[in-house]
């Protein structure tokens, strides 16, 4: 087995074409920049790098450019959810063969499986993998991996590590005191950068943080500052990433805020494979202004010209949503929530 | 295009052998009986056809399977539902040339897709598919399609029916209080067979119910006799299935109760692709009695030789959860459910 | 014991003077139209009737006039909940000494108690009632009961029937299954008129019905026409009451779309206890002119004087709100829902 | 107006006699230790303190003999919610001539509100108040205060903190950097101690700490060692808080476990008004074990006689847990979550 996993993992973004196809040139540049740029480790086919909107040929071609072009320089988390155990089991195989770290491999989701059918599943998966796994709680999108389970789970040599990416602190707080004493080496990997540094604070060894293939210096940053003690420099920082966290995520139905911001670091990501509607394009200029002031705060780059507004809350952006209250209030009501 | 969509259509499991193929035979054997028991409609790749657990290649397969089975007898709505637009509109194409009568299109889940983003993916579908689209609305699955998105697709001619699995009653009725005047064409169909008769009084034009897998006799019955304004009888019978119904949804996870009902009527369904504990087993002998007393109930076969209990409410079975109360609340607020 | 609880009985708004005090006239004037009106029973202190906002001396004295002025003629049933078994045990005797047929009494709030809390709660009162007890279920303002419990309660003489809004048939069809048989006498009313023809049919005994407040002529329509048999028009009519609950109940924060309804019927409800801002005021001339329409419809009045519209599902109210769509997934994001 | 609020504040249980009633000199010798073990302030008729459990005449009883026992050694937020805003006003202001240092006051319960009646609901207690105001905000029990609410909320003088329950650390973020640079005196309180250390890294001002009701020399050595920068040693404890913590909150429906657990601590607190069945007994045996380890852990008294088990992240408690999840699920589906 290797080594246990820490540090900041980027779960990023598919460049694509015009005509939808994976930019595989951008694809090497973007993932080259990410490891000049500091991060830990890569994780190709994440949630935020939309494995679901591939075919599995094409999620097998991601995760070979990328370990490709990783190189043995950084470890690599290759997301090997397939459509059952055995075309999940094959995935991991291949992922083995490219040279990656571990496997990352998501609870099932669109059925809501009960606790002991997660069990059986990751269990099936942890007899038979070639290649050490790392399981992926989002219990928004899949269904849940509770406290139980994980412990459970933990007893196999196999499963190394959790990312969680529900964001509840108490939550992690609980899995690790459930495993670590019997399994020192497992590694807890947060998925919710809004509270990276609380979360390192409380014992996780690292992150797969989508803001990470956005600002890598400075979710980079914040990992070196929290492991060297500089507590409140820190979450002077985790408040500015929070800022830009929360425009990325509201901006758009998730991933598209952080595919935006991307490229305004400069890669052409192209569009999702979501289509989208007029109204629903990311005001790339309001993004890019957040991004703009928070990279000059901390001084990775020049102010704009136009300099930044004081950090109030965005009290303007809350006073128009709140106009909208009881247009939600209803809407929410006849079942869109 | 073709007639508007009446009636019962069976969202059918998908034998397997014991290395889990899917089993020709047995299925070809499958849709035969469904066929001469009365089903309106075979509905390939539903949730209770586990699409997401084959491979693209295998849900091809099975579409085939099932238009040539059917050879014209029945409509077939066929699932269609793929990784991308891209790719579902190939599949619209590959089952238009099957003889499908329609597809049926999943809400984009996992992710959870906005108003504005669900609209717009169907919206890319209506626009390019070769074949008439029923959108297929399960919230506690998949993305919402709230009653105004409906509204709005209701006006792409290509979109000609929508199969709604909520079971809440009163939403399908604002669903068809607002596409019915102005689409006398579309159709509603109910996925939630526990409130059938309930549903097509108020106006649905049949339904998509895993229990016609299992008892297409009963559920054609309940048709007829709703349709014939037989209330009274009809809602007799409704509670027997729903009994059914609840067995086979409580007794494991979706679909698997379901799939070993198919088993009680003779076909070799064999195992799911959901490995599952020992301690999963659905307890067929049980699910064996129900599915008996509620047929000899109904005249369709001979009472079992140990007589059939009182219809109480499964008073037993309620006294022993119930004695799990505590344990459950604990759960519970572990972040279980 | 009194005579099994049947047909549609009024949880009645409260009409408050200009100082917020009870309007005891109006409420009275109010009663005696009710029951001029066919209602079948009273419903004083229900959530319709904002019983929370009152003090326990007002609540007292609410009960007592609706007792005097229905003088017997129709029966009461009277929300009884208070801060503790105690305190509620109180206003059981003070109920029964106004005269009340049964009190109401709504699952504990607040907090949220597991079934094991909410069957000792209620057995507690059941044991010493000295007047007939309902159970009241409200699952989105209250602790649940489920179907064990209620078949647990069903054993108590003194419990006599439930009032159920979850809205959730399937739910209701679960309850009478599990209760019915050992306590033919037990009563199920359903608090959900959106649905009210469906519940009936399944075998609801009745409803307490907020709309019965506002057109109890319609409400008594709706339960005549079904109880005789005659579905098709009970539908017609169901569809034209779902579009008025509808507007009741989006067109303000519960209830308070219901309390400017009654007014539009002639009476001085006064505004509610709980504040509103200028932008929360009910639009009066709207509810008016769909309030005006489906009782001209129904033959109860004259048609406006420019015409009612074709009803098409609110097709521009839907246009509207589906543009915000975006501000709402914004909202609802950031922790609004 | 006084003093920012900071540090902990103990919402504490209240003693009840063998008939029911508070038992006062109990409730003294209570608040008299809880002041000699350093808690920083004191908050009565809190969720924890049942305030709904009590007539408005018992909740005034409970602060008086609070604020007299206090005697300005500590201050006092006295829960303040009462049946509309009349009487809540009226309650602001006997707890004003009692000294109490501000009120706290729950968002509007039952009846879930939108966020403009919310909003509309805190300005009218704002602008008449004559005390300080505390938000509570506690979204598993009352309507949500969001964070564009919390804004517009915070341009009223009279209202001078948040106690949140959330136990969401993102959403404080939010919150604190929406309103801090505003209102530099506000006060952000955390109502969720198994997070105390981060949220007070994060910027919380203190918290109002259920656990400092039971352990109160352990929640003021946790504020004072992340307080003085200790963050590992405060983290330490933090673990030990969360078991603790854990224990109370799943031994019993809530507050039950923290009553039982501060009778441990010596104080006859006698049985809550919410009735309770047998089976429902806490286990004060196995609370009192965890209870007696942890405070020997951290120096405060002798190890039991039987010693401690190992720190394993109760694995006993999981595995027995866990074999229940079948049934948990079942009951799951039929709606009891």
């Amino acid at each position: 087995m290797g080594d246990k996993i820490t540090g900041i993992f980027t779960p990023h973004v598919v460049p694509l074409d015009p005509e939808g196809r994976i930019n595989e040139p951008e694809l090497r540049r973007y993932i080259e920049w990410l490891i000049a740029m500091g991060v830990h480790g890569l994780y190709p086919n994440g949630s935020t790098g939309e494995f679901l909107r591939f075919t599995a040929d094409e999620r097998r071609r991601i995760v070979q450019i990328v370990c490709q072009q990783a190189a043995g320089r950084v470890p690599v988390l290759a997301g090997a959810a397939e459509a059952n155990v055995r075309e999940t089991l094959a995935a991991c195989e291949t992922y083995a063969g490219y040279g990656a770290r571990a496997v990352a491999i998501v609870s099932p989701f669109y059925y809501k499986l009960s606790p002991e059918s997660v069990f059986t599943y990751f269990r099936e998966i942890a007899l038979h993998s070639p290649i050490d796994v790392t399981l992926y709680n989002i219990p928004m999108f899949a269904s849940p991996i509770d406290v139980p389970t994980i412990r459970r789970l933990a007893e196999f040599p196999r499963i190394v590590g959790i990312k969680d990416s529900s964001g509840d602190l108490v939550f992690m707080m609980r899995m690790i005191a459930a495993v670590r004493p019997g399994r020192p080496d497992f590694s807890f990997l947060t998925g919710w950068e809004a509270a990276l540094v609380p979360m390192l604070l409380a014992g996780c060894d690292g992150g797969t943080n989508a803001s990470s293939g956005v600002v890598p210096e400075l979710t980079r940053q914040l990992y070196d500052l929290t492991r060297s003690g500089q507590i409140d420099e820190a979450m002077r920082i985790q408040y500015r990433l929070l800022e830009l966290f929360d425009a990325m995520l509201f901006s758009a139905d998730f991933p598209d805020g952080f595919r935006a911001a991307v490229d305004l670091r400069g890669f052409a990501m192209g569009p999702s494979r979501q289509p989208q509607s007029e109204s629903q394009q990311v005001d790339r200029v309001a993004l890019q202004k957040v991004l703009h002031c928070i990279l000059a705060d901390s001084g990775y780059t020049e102010y704009p010209a136009g300099g930044c507004p004081a950090r109030t809350g965005n009290i303007d952006r809350d006073r128009i949503t709140h106009l909208s209250a009881a247009v939600v209030e209803e809407l929410r009501k006849r079942g869109l929530a």
